[in-house]
């Protein structure tokens, strides 16, 4: 088993009121498949620029990810600069450099057959090429943002028609469908297509629609978040990671599923960039699941007074 | 058992993107008074102006609430008249007349020796004044806002020292203590002496810190919000009328309070005013409590790959 992640490979910087960064690798493919290689096998499809410091690719090889996917070509990586206020959510973009990732044009190489793909936040029109090669996907996951849903809606809804899984910030989903509340939003997006919604409320955690039924878990509380950056693409990769370990789609498995999103998220903000996935152990993780059970599980309801 | 409520007693303007109401019943000792009567015994301890329509007084009759301690004076009822964006949260506040109401002096009579006393969100010096006449109170919870922790924050600061339950919002919490984490907020109060603070997060939920304990719940999630008016102080009606009922302080019960607290608000909020109320049934209450188990439990780990 195992996932194949088509995404970004980007330089950041980051700033935020208390600290800043140099140039840091960043980009949803990284946070995602370091997220998820902590649960399952991961190969990257993505570009970098000849600029490209060749270190950063150690970080992937130190977690047994599959970098074959990663092409390199002439020009610059992919760019981006951000700046976060003291509330640490939705930063200010200082600046955006496509580089080489203007002309991204992804091959699915042989030996992805039957993976779970997840298509990070990207251009639908390379999403819809991306399922176009994919031979027989064991499970489709795509997130988007206010961009796509802005610029390319029609090629988004026939992405997103094609997509077991659709992952989306809970505002971007009502943006999309046009629905205030999050359970006519989660109907018109399963009348789309998709089967699985998943609605990211950031600080406050996520939701998890699936049939009838609903799930709902608060984020990990953190004593201190350095750098929300990559937190999105972390909990996918905990949370599709732990599908793909488990093999196991009954609805009890999905809800552990995204209690894992929620706690890889919840490392990732704990440090700049990447950093904290190269500190962390899988009794770590387990450790945090439980403690993340024991603040929200409570028991059942004697009867109540009349 | 039985719970005595000081707070305010008013009426209200509301206006949402979507409705408007006329002259309706509000004020803290109000919404926190009818959650509360669903589980347990209640007393209100209030002020109303001349100009009170006494069938609203009905409404908290037709709950069996002890209406003997709620003053009428001359002049006008506080009025308070406030309108909702489209995030339905943080109302603009268009008109606040404090009439008979500014002017309170809340007399605590006999028969509430015992009690679990609120105290609603009002002015310190008159928390502490019912403090002071309180007759050994089995427990003392406390609500407050920014107004008082701009303006009277040494006064609040000596009601908090002699209260057992803190609940705030979670804002407000840091804006008293400075700090920004919500573990070090904790910390900060139980220095001032509260032993149990709750943090209200609106739409998103609350935490509960307890010794070295935590619990989390999310909002419980609603297909329409109507009008957020009360929401916090029927949180604090469900939470204390459950531990009043059951006269049990382990953490494990006060979780099931909190959790009660969430369904009173979320009840609350699906009305104008506090008509929801009038037409609820205990087998609802349960009925959510149900769901709201369901929606948030999820099972224990098993161990994972390594």
């Amino acid at each position: 088993m195992a996932i194949t992640v088509v995404g970004s490979i980007a330089i950041d910087n980051v700033e935020t009121p208390f600290n800043k960064t140099g140039d840091v690798l960043g980009g949803s493919a990284s946070f995602f498949s370091l997220s998820s290689s902590f649960l399952t096998d991961v190969k990257i499809i993505g570009v970098v620029g000849s600029d490209f410091d060749r270190d950063h690719l150690n970080i992937f090889k130190d977690r047994q990810i599959d970098i074959t996917g990663i092409k390199t070509e002439d020009g610059k990586t992919f760019h981006w600069a951000g700046r976060y206020g003291y509330d640490m959510s939705d930063p200010e973009t200082i600046a955006t450099e496509l580089g080489v990732f203007a002309s991204f044009k992804p091959d699915v190489q042989r030996g992805c057959e039957g993976d779970i793909f997840f298509l990070a936040n990207i251009d639908p029109d390379i999403q819809l090429d991306v399922l176009n090669q994919a031979n027989s996907p064991r499970l489709v996951a795509l997130d988007t943002m206010n961009f796509w849903i802005d610029g390319k809606k029609e090629k988004l809804i026939e992405a997103v028609g094609r997509t077991d899984i659709f992952i989306i910030n809970e505002s971007e989903a009502r943006l999309l469908t046009g629905e205030s509340s999050i359970f006519l939003c989660a109907k018109a997006i399963f009348e789309l297509g998709a089967k699985i919604l998943i609605l990211k409320r950031g600080a406050y955690g996520a939701t998890m629609f699936f049939e009838n039924k609903f799930f709902m878990v608060p984020a990990y509380p953190l004593e201190n978040v350095i750098d929300p950056t990559g937190a999105g693409d972390s909990f996918a990769g905990g949370f599709l990671g732990y599908i793909d370990s488990t093999g196991d789609m009954t609805f009890e498995n999905l809800k552990k599923a995204l209690v894992f999103g929620n706690i890889m998220a919840s490392f990732a903000v704990e440090d700049f960039s990447v950093n904290r996935f190269a500190a962390i152990k899988t009794d770590e993780i387990e450790d945090r699941f439980k403690k993340f059970r024991e603040m929200t599980y409570f028991e059942e309801l004697l009867p109540i007074r009349q």
